[in-house]
């Protein structure tokens, strides 16, 4: 018998055990999302309640069990994985597109009337669990999230995790915790609250200056903050704090509870009060703790807002941290274009080598997020990633995509480039050109302070679809400074809506990273990240601009030169004197060496 | 004493009658906006209510009376006109802004518990309505919308339009109404619908292949439309129809019933009727005549979608309307270029001779808007219309620009050019530079079908963005078919929601309009209609891309030709080329000889 099978006669029989619940309960329909009570994008193994009774091991998916029927939605990047994964476990993988009905709108179609579908409302936005009530209710279903009925089953949960954490320390907190809490109640009073829940891990660790390491990639802990008009307090594990850092927080007025207490507190906020609270970023299960009298103010979390505007000492350390990861990645493309002939390659070994690079540089601290090498097919996959047991050799000829981005005290990369394999064709040098252009065309622009971000992305977008090409993933995401490498509000994505909270404004860091993909044969994405500067007041209103921060040649000897305008060269050569000059400093021999050749001037 | 004082005794007179009504009728508020139950662009003198009582002649602009307020509410475009109109009235102007709350916000904002807000629901749409109302009832207060306060104050007031209604023929009409009305009766089967209500004049006007001339430059007529499962009633004044287009309606099963009978017509729609309406586009006072079981459907009106999509053969009859159109621009401009300097030319003479230039031309039936000719200051207005009282003698050094459109049997046109005045100076031939190119790169642009139009806006800004510069409206509406010169779905306009009914389809006609204001200085506009073109379909999905439509040369006296790209340059060629090769046999003398120079490469 092979391991998956046995995996699949486990699944199979956690399945059956739910079923059993489901009767016990009355329950028709039971929702398991890939989810936690913070609505991470990273979950701690304690959450992934969907992978232990799936068997689908992939990061997103959600999963629906009846009597009669066990469903897996998953979208285009894990459908391989998942019907390997999946098979002779009795669930069926949904295969999800964009624009077609998802699991929530299955369930609301589905449901009898009278029929009950519960799910756990520890892990569902507000905003998903009234969506989806309303729609049950019109088909005069129900929805019931007070049962988590996963604990009952599942023996052998992960125990929560228990990294320590530590301070995001002067000089790169540039900004105090207590200046950031006075102008967080300054915020609350201006929008008629006078308290507010966050349980959003990367806004409480940028409001208190704190770090850790509880998921992979995002320096967070996990915690909830509940801030009240005297009280500040801070739900986490103790053991998670030392004596020195709780002395420091309690000295600052922060009350320090532990992290399961957050339910009991949240009966206690008092009956008059207005708390204000994100409903897409807070789960119903946390809110149904509050007294009904409560009256909550519905908005983004002021903080999302307060850390997307790095201010101009952020975006100094940032840029410093951006010439520290250019000149790991110098040394990195330097060992990458003498390796290959010389000695085998793989992707594997790409991610390796990378690691390294960014080790020896002072500020590191982890990667940003899990390296995405693709060479030729598996570059097709926007979010691929080689594991030891399947990944290719770099050989032969064609592109090789490198997706890599590094956390350090100073800030946060993430970065794409082009490698050129033996002779890249003819075809692949212009995917990577008119992406280029995209990338050129967005880099160039201004535009009005305030303008709603995904109104943007058709800029980037002209001299792609020019060519009936397109991609389907957004342009640009927002970044944080040292912090999540995804981070709201802006997004530059013309599917995203252009709601006011999304408006442009000096100060915040977004990708741009427009692609083209060839399913099978290769996959091209060039990705900076760019930081909102003023670009002067006129008489028709303020306007920004874009700095590129990203610090990195990209390759010539992808492109085909011939089909750049003059402005385009003109941009690129600029470009290039500038990462030639910050970086040269930082680089000796052979990486100075490729550096130099590698932003010579077209 | 003055006319203006007459006038301002007479509507404090009438305001005065209302007050004493409304205390009748306890009404605290009553609301007039600049509205008919066609929701028209254009109103018949009977719905100038607004005008009537305020004493204000321009055409858009909102008034709310109170015991102790009236106020009109007014964009920046009427500001000028509306102090002047109003002054002595004891009516205030409000002057509205951009991203400010309007008349409606201020209603709600103000209203007293239980107080009573009125407003003629015949003119009032129902989205409109139910916003209102909802805010309202916030406040305690209440939306009453079933009294025409007006009807029993206004004696002289005008009588509905009359002009004859006409056949929109072959071969320009290239749909018969019969198919017309199949396709309408399958895509009301497809919503679930079986019975459809029709308020919006073109809507009608295009379904029954009709026209008329009641309101000035929209070629429609008064009346309504409703279809049902076995029935398609056409709701007229008998009067405009003559006994063989009666006959012909009638032979092909369309019921003609008065217009005034539409109020009984909805009152007999079926109680197990499922109706289709567009709840912005039909007034909440025809709706009430519903009996309440009956169900809505709500959506926008399928006419409105095809009618948005231009035919091959609707493409081919304008594009010979276009050289037509383009034909009479060239004898104007050439007319424009030897009298100036040669006789004094103003604004309104301007208007004049391209009216007399139009009708020169065959298929030409009326203007499609009033021209506007604005010299330096007065084409900084970009609603500014010469009177004979006020205009600008052209002559001096600067910019004129000249906003102009017709109306012909086969299509619509909408054209602005800018004619350089003496010697423009460097910076007015900057932004006419600045301008084209936001013109060039929306015009050269390929997009996703589909795509919600709001979302190309950016195209043509980012080049204008770029040095600092916007403009205070869209850069494109659509435009009708021998219809209005200003019709949906799609609009390009940042400022618009990117709704799923904006999307992008073959045989849209757009107009692409960038510009640049400098009040009190000079204006700066140029605009050509486009028409959505197939331009391939890809392994990445169907794309379009822009034929422009409309001939004419564009002055490059204007332009700071260096400014231009090299693919600017290519553009602007290869668009003049093309007029000179259209156009050339359409034209004779000196408007052969004034296209021959005005096309000539750069």
């Amino acid at each position: 018998m092979s391991t998956q099978s046995k995996t699949n006669g486990v699944v199979a029989e956690r399945l059956a055990q739910v079923r059993a619940l489901m009767s016990r309960e009355h329950i028709d329909a039971y929702l398991v999302p890939s989810a936690d009570p913070h609505l991470s994008e990273y979950l701690p193994g304690y959450w992934q309640g969907r992978q232990w009774l799936s068997g689908f091991q992939g990061s997103v998916g959600t999963l629906i069990v009846t009597q009669s029927f066990a469903g897996l939605w998953a979208d285009s990047r894990y459908w391989e994985q998942a019907s390997k994964e999946l098979a002779g476990t009795g669930i069926e993988l949904v295969k999800m597109l964009p624009g077609k009905p998802g699991a929530l709108d299955w369930l609301a179609e589905k449901a009898a009337p009278k029929s009950v579908v519960a799910v756990d409302g520890a892990v569902l936005a507000v905003a998903s669990a009234r969506t989806l009530a309303a729609k049950l209710y019109e088909r005069g279903a129900s929805l019931r999230t007070d049962f988590d009925l996963l604990s009952e089953v599942w023996q052998d949960r992960p125990s929560l995790p228990s990294k320590a954490i530590y301070e995001h320390l002067a000089p790169y907190a540039t900004v105090s915790r207590s200046d950031k809490l006075v102008k967080l109640s300054q915020t609350l009073s201006e929008r008629g609250a006078d308290w507010h829940f966050i349980a959003t891990l990367d806004d409480i660790a940028w409001l208190f200056n704190l770090r850790g390491a509880d998921v992979s990639y995002n320096p967070v802990f996990v915690s909830f903050a509940l801030i009240g008009p005297k009280s500040v307090s801070l739900f986490v594990d103790s053991a998670k704090l030392d004596a020195s850092l709780r002395q420091t927080l309690e000295s600052e007025g922060i009350s320090l509870v532990e992290y399961t207490k957050i339910a009991s507190a949240l009966r206690d906020v008092p009956a008059d009060a207005r708390l204000l609270v994100d409903p897409a970023r807070v789960t119903c299960g946390l809110l149904d703790h509050l007294k009904a009298e409560v009256t909550l103010v519905e908005g983004l979390n002021p903080t999302t807002l307060f850390k997307s505007q790095k201010s101009d000492a952020d975006a100094q350390h940032i840029r410093q941290a951006m010439e520290q990861d250019g000149a790991a990645l110098c040394e990195f493309f330097a060992w990458l274009d003498s390796a290959l002939g010389r000695e085998p390659v793989s992707e594997v070994a790409i991610d390796h080598h990378l690691g390294q690079a960014r080790a020896r540089r002072p500020g590191y601290v982890s990667q940003s997020f899990a390296t995405i090498a693709g060479f030729n097919g598996n570059g097709a996959m926007p979010h691929y990633r080689a594991t030891e047991e399947e990944h290719a050799q770099i050989e032969g000829d064609g592109l090789l995509l490198i997706d890599s981005g590094g956390q350090y005290l100073g800030g946060t990369t993430d970065i794409t480039r082009m490698v050129p394999i033996g002779n890249p064709s003819a075809e692949q040098k212009r995917d990577c050109t008119r992406v280029l252009k995209g990338v050129i065309a967005l880099s160039r622009a201004h535009f009005p302070r305030g303008i709603a971000s995904p109104l943007l992305d058709a800029i980037a977008r002209a001299p792609i679809w020019a060519e009936g090409v397109d991609y389907g993933h957004g342009t640009g995401h927002g970044v944080g400074y040292f912090l999540n490498v995804h981070e709201g509000p802006q997004v530059i994505a013309y599917s995203a809506p252009p709601l006011p909270q999304t408006a442009m404004q000096p100060g915040m860091i977004t990708s741009i990273e427009p692609g083209t993909y060839r399913p099978g044969q290769w996959g091209v994405r060039i990705e900076n990240l760019v930081l909102n500067r003023e670009a002067g007041k006129t008489e028709f209103g303020e306007f920004l601009k874009f700095e590129t921060l990203t610090l990195c040649p990209i390759d010539t000897r992808c492109l085909e030169v011939s089909l750049l305008t003059q402005e385009e060269r003109d941009w690129l050569n600029a470009y290039h004197a500038e990462v030639n000059q910050r970086l040269s400093p930082l680089v000796q021999d052979q990486a100075l060496e490729w550096l130099r050749i590698r932003t010579a001037a077209i």
